[in-house]
């Protein structure tokens, strides 16, 4: 048993000297094929996989095949940079939202139940168990995104989209192009994502496992709850802030789907409306109560009820 | 006591199947209010945000208010991220010069007493505790403003600007608006700081506590100190080309006072000219003398007069 | 022994509370100057500095001084963002070949002689046991490649570029100065390196030791292999989508030397065509059956000859 372990886990001093990558560097007594893979995040990984295609064909449909289908317009040039950027942060902040929605619903369900006493669901013990790897790879796919929306000036595209408006603003003799509006709106929001980004950052960085050993429990839900749910409001707001006025604009509603951005931030929203709730006295004193032992009378029938 | 040890260090297992983040998530032993939250960041913490309370009115009365009260104009856009990504630097390069002045202060203070067996003020003691924390949160803030400034060009300010210059050159019939001296001023600070930001992520990997472990003292005062100041020294110069000529020219001097790089290297200038005096032959070797043991002659009275 | 072993690594728990920088806050018992300063760097470190070298002399000869020398062209500015920003990717990838490199020439030896029971060379086992560095390295040179390549269009000389540019296509009266095939050249290369950056991050931060030590053998070298190969594969694609057609448009040969990016992913190109070559199933098989122990028979003779 104790063997097995030795062998499984990474003694990590001949590394240090090794570094072994090729298998032929590794002791023999180990089978690498029985050992696990990443067991903890084939759920996540799976989940990111969904978001990102259905969001590619939600973003590709709209961006590129409506303008392409009903004005002959041909945007493919698209694909590698912009539709892929609206899929990034689409799926980022969903899986974001997928971290805290857990314990709300955990919370709920406590409430519902009156005690703290009965187990909660497996599919809710699971997801919880992965909200961990889900905001990682939300992180990892923040960072993606904010790269990605760094590099739009550097392209040709932008250059030539540049040049070709300076052109035009000489032949209409326009001699100021300012939209007030316009401004505000971008300032706002990538001060808000960049902000939403740092934070996230130090959630990410409080979950390396050499820092995570030098928090107290106290500190790690501090920097776990509290920032995390700063980072996912400052994320919708960024989102909400990008989509400004388009919420109301017909033109941005192409063959009847609403713009992403608005899909994008439902869940989030509801995490957080979710939060506020539960944060109301009300609801926050009972809940208290009922996480340090106490019991709604007459429990028993809901028990029944909830077995059923 | 080593119960109570046990119950406030979380044990790292239970974390990979469950990540706590909610109440109830929690050991029912564990009394969350009675951890301690955070004692060596409290003063760090605060430190910045009155460095960052302090830049930010400086800027904004500079940068907003003076073209609005003198000229009526509406610059009121450049708030969320102009402002505020002058705030940034200066405080980050505030901290980051904090983290290294204790270190020459003390070896001051043991040149003067010239023994280096009477023990340090509580105030310089308690300064060179938080130095790590000065560091990171230095680090944290030269992130965000690289990427604060990385954003510039796509913002729609930028590119309604540039816009209305094209159209100014063309209307002025200016063949070329390339200004060699404005061209090598950028180059040289954007390289500068981009080059300072990389040491100083060296500087905080290294400051990661599974990192740490794997250095000795040598190596780890290595990184620390001479990768520290090579940062500084690096960050100071990207902060003073970026001024370039704005040192004697007058209109730089709004409202009578002094440009905000000014200000901001004069503290990192202050250290490096302490750090290089120090270095200085004379100083060094009688510090290297006090430091392995040497005691001035006739100290005896000192010590009563630094007791005073 | 354990005493001196006690002195050499440091106690974590001093440095929470002081965090030493200065001489004077060592234990008097460290002698510094005895300890190891970085071992296992300098090799890498020596490499680096001679790719950096000689890559930077070959980028300022045929960026510079060659539009110097033939046209009188002032193109000096270009030195500090432009030609490092050539020279820090040429290094980067070189590098990460390096580290993937070892692992496929040991497996030829071994299909060469046939077992697996000869030690390597020891170049080749020194030259394994730096690729960790030589990695990190690489992907240190990478971020600071996509920085300055992110800082392109917020440098002074890009406005005045563009400014120049949109006069021109006034003059010419030119509508539209799209060029299809520059758009895709461009938003295919970014995405590309953004997606090799974002890969070549997980294999680093799977580097750091304590996330190490939570992988087993297994997960380790699916992480460091097969995601190493991967980002090597996106980074020499990104290379050669940069290239485009510069392989075969004569005018880029400048002084008869072939553009750097040519360059660049040779040495890629060869690891990733041997580690095509070595997966084909007629030598994976004996290569597997060798690692399994299996010798050639006839080996003896041929051990003579390579202690030759």
């Amino acid at each position: 048993m104790e063997d097995e372990e030795m062998l499984s886990s990474m003694d990590p001093h001949p590394f240090l000297s090794l570094f072994p990558l090729e298998e032929f560097e590794f002791p023999v007594s180990i089978r690498l094929q029985e050992l696990p893979l990443f067991p903890q995040w084939h759920l996540p990984l799976k989940l990111m996989a969904v978001f990102l295609a259905v969001a590619f064909v939600y973003t590709f449909l709209r961006d590129v095949m409506q303008p392409y289908v009903s004005q002959s317009k041909n945007d493919f040039y698209k694909i590698p940079i912009l539709v892929l950027n609206k899929v990034l942060p689409w799926t980022s902040i969903t899986l974001l939202a997928l971290v805290y929605l857990p314990g709300g619903l955990a919370a709920l369900l406590q409430l519902h139940r009156g005690t703290k006493y009965s187990s909660f669901p497996v599919w809710l013990e699971n997801w919880m168990g992965v909200r961990k790897q889900l905001g990682l790879l939300a992180f990892l796919l923040a960072c993606l995104h904010a790269i990605y929306s760094l590099s739009y000036p550097m392209r040709r595209s932008y250059r030539y989209k540049l040049l070709n408006w300076a052109y035009q603003q000489v032949q209409e003799k326009k001699e100021n192009s300012w939209v007030e509006d316009d401004v505000w709106r971008m300032e706002i929001y990538i001060s808000l994502g960049i902000l939403g980004l740092g934070i996230l950052a130090l959630v990410a960085i409080s979950s390396l496992p050499s820092v995570m050993n030098t928090l107290n429990w106290r500190e790690f839900q501090c920097v776990q709850r509290i920032l995390g749910h700063v980072a996912l409001f400052l994320c919708m707001a960024h989102a909400l802030v990008y989509g400004w006025r388009k919420w109301v604009e017909l033109k941005h509603y192409v063959w009847y789907t609403p713009p992403s951005f608005i899909l994008a931030s439902f869940l989030p929203g509801v995490v957080l409306l979710l939060k506020a709730v539960l944060a109301m006295p009300c609801f926050n004193k009972r809940l208290e109560r009922i996480q340090h032992g106490w019991e709604r009378p007459g429990r028993k029938g809901l028990i029944d009820k909830d077995s059923l």
